[in-house]
């Protein structure tokens, strides 16, 4: 097999073999096929596609070419959501807590964040002591225990998507439909889950812009984890706002706890509930409208929220923290944002909101950046509210006083607004099964 | 600038400005941006294609990637012919002395040859002495003297297509009319010539297999010419068979003597009397009919035979061998092909025919290979004659006896013999000004 017929076939429209695939990937793993084919070939791919078999192809073979996970030693249904991204989601912080609380396990491995703010491993550090390096048999004990457990990344897992994704990035080919679904779902299916619900955003702050692309990027990811055998449900939902009204690692796992309490921003709960509902419905819990009543229960109980805490200590950190968020380190300074004039919060420019929250210091823009983790924005008006010029619209929090007046300049920057009440978007646009 | 923004600016339909093709060629060649950025901005450009204007700033740039000769210590018009590659084309060593018989001045740079045989300064090399490795001042003065010389391609000739042709050859995007456009004339204008014609080939052993491919890619270098100032045309000749009788670098060197002693194949005589007399016309010697009548006359009188002798003498070539070509050491080996069965010779593949000399030892398979100079191929019967099994349609001849059958077996593949007289194909099929 050689790499230069797999790219002039796709090239010319072809359609690669199971086998062409597999190769190029494992050769590309081990060295032996140089970044300048790969990345001729994914610009190929780029203009010509993939089927949904070569897709699926891609995706195990890129599962494939690490550690692949077996949590057979886990009791029970396992199950896991992904999401593709967003400012201020911490949906997982709930959602896991939800559904481990009604009998689901989860065994979580999940990415640290490069961009607006830390990814979900990183919001957890801003709990003293917190681990997320454990080793695999503490990692099931604590999912048996507790039914849940968080942990970074194996760097084992899934080597070839690390690869692609990084040659990807550096050649323009990162906006390609079945590139983006078998990077995700590379990483996902070398998880041994029974059950996942993806979250495809959609909208001005999420990787997909248009309702059209995510709905082709969900179908996609559900065609491909059904094929490989799981049960799989996406919800499509709105990110043309921040999720939630906190952005930033602290703030983020305050406001879950808030939800955990069963109280916080009603756009946030009604996300985590269907979330979780849905993962409950694939583990056969019951109908879709059963299962809701069963996560808002977890929430207004007490139960999530005790299982979160149980989490949080198995894992080393200090539960004391979820009973009382007080607790917290706050940021050392803080501005408030005011509006410059009367109306309505017409629209946000939600990754500028992400863009404040980095500058501030709550993100990494490279890998080495240490995130602070008391950085971040509390919104204190949000898209359809109604402000008067002085009002509040932000709260702003760093420990680099220096930050401030360019996270205000940016987050005014992008907020629109306007003298008309903005029609109001469905949070949750469609649901893919 | 950044090389990210120039790819997907490309890839998505973009139009590329001076200053970021400029910028592209100059870095890439400085070795600071890497080929995997290269071989995606080239498959970006395969399929969304360059407009002439970037395509003349891309061959410009190539052309000053290194170094751009001054010719300015010639006396009088210089002039040079290209050919974009064919089997058994050895017109540059009837074209070149016949103009300069007549006034005009070559100061011509060639390639080797990788594949089927040699390039000109390859076959060249066949004649005793001849040294194709020449200073600038000594080169410049056997012009000045002789009319012509010519000369090995300088290492230090456009790099930027040395780099980039090297890496399209891995990476499946040669095929691009931009590329293949800019990658020749950027290399022809690094040279310091008045007058150029292009000899562009079509068919079963071209590079262009289609008319249309031929004449876009005529029109296109036509076109680069014009804007970067020099006076061209291009012909489109005909390649659905080998150019003459002889393929091998011995071979072409005693076949082109014989037309330049009036003699030698009709289909031979026809292309170098085309090539020469657009020569002529564009450096003003005559109208185009003037010009054919001219060059012809150079054949028959001995005139151009003289010149071609005068420069093998000044390039340290024994001159004798010019005059008297029973002096070219000859074959170990030969073996006569006969005809299978009755027929007309209806159709032959040229390339196969290539591959054929090739492993007679004619050409090279690596670049380090070494070139058998008296192997080769004299053709007994062409497209359109009339042969009877048992008639010989071709001798082959080689230093290594062990490569006689695979060549037989190669030719006799590659020719096609049927009842019916194949329609006759005109051997030049366009010209673009």
């Amino acid at each position: 097999m050689r790499m230069y017929d797999i790219i002039q076939k796709k090239r010319d429209g072809g359609r690669l073999t199971d086998a062409e695939i597999r190769w190029f990937i494992s050769e590309y793993v081990s060295g032996r096929i140089p970044d300048y084919q790969a990345s001729a070939l994914c610009m190929a791919i780029y203009f010509c596609g993939m089927t949904a078999e070569e897709t699926t192809t891609l995706t195990l073979a890129i599962r494939d070419s690490g550690e692949v996970l077996d949590f057979s030693g886990i009791n029970g249904i396992r199950a896991d959501k992904h999401s593709t991204g967003g400012v201020g989601d911490k949906t997982s912080l709930v959602v896991i807590p939800v559904v481990s609380s009604l009998g689901i396990k989860s065994a979580k491995m999940s990415g640290r964040g490069l961009g607006h703010t830390g990814g979900t491993v990183d919001k957890l550090e801003a709990i003293e002591g917190f681990k997320t390096n454990l080793s695999i048999e503490k990692f099931e004990a604590i999912v048996n225990e507790v039914g849940c457990a968080i942990v970074g990344q194996s760097a084992d897992l899934a080597p070839a998507d690390k690869m692609l994704y990084a040659l990807r990035d550096v050649t323009a080919t990162v906006d390609s439909m079945p590139l983006i679904a078998s990077s995700i779902m590379g990483k996902k299916l070398a998880a041994d889950d029974d059950c996942i619900v993806l979250d495809v955003k959609t909208g001005s702050g999420a990787f997909m812009k248009t309702l059209e692309n995510s709905r082709e990027l969900a179908e996609l990811m559900v065609d491909i984890g059904k094929r490989a055998g799981k049960k799989i449900t996406a919800l499509i939902t709105n990110m043309d706002a921040p999720l939630g009204n906190k952005i930033g690692n602290t703030l983020e796992v305050i406001e879950a706890i808030e939800v955990l309490n069963g109280k916080g921003p009603e756009d946030l709960i009604e996300i985590c509930v269907a979330l979780s509902a849905n993962i409950l419905f694939l583990a056969d819990k019951g109908i879709l409208a059963e299962c809701e009543e069963m996560a808002r229960k977890a929430l207004t109980d007490g139960s999530a929220l005790e299982t979160f805490a149980k989490m949080v200590a198995a894992q080393g950190g200090d539960a004391e923290w979820i009973y009382h968020p007080e607790k917290f380190p706050k940021a050392a300074y803080s501005k408030t944002v005011l509006a410059d004039r009367d109306g309505f919060i017409a629209r946000v420019d939600t990754e500028g909101y992400g863009v404040s929250a980095l500058l501030l210091g709550a993100g990494r823009n490279t890998k080495e950046d240490v995130i602070d983790m008391t950085a971040g924005i509390v919104l204190r008006a949000k898209t359809g509210d109604f402000v008067k010029a002085g009002d509040p619209i932000a709260e702003l929090f760093t420990s680099r006083e220096e930050t401030l007046a360019s996270a205000e300049k940016k987050l005014l920057a992008s907020t629109v607004i306007e003298e008309t009440k903005p029609k109001k978007i469905p949070l949750i646009l469609d649901r893919v099964e």
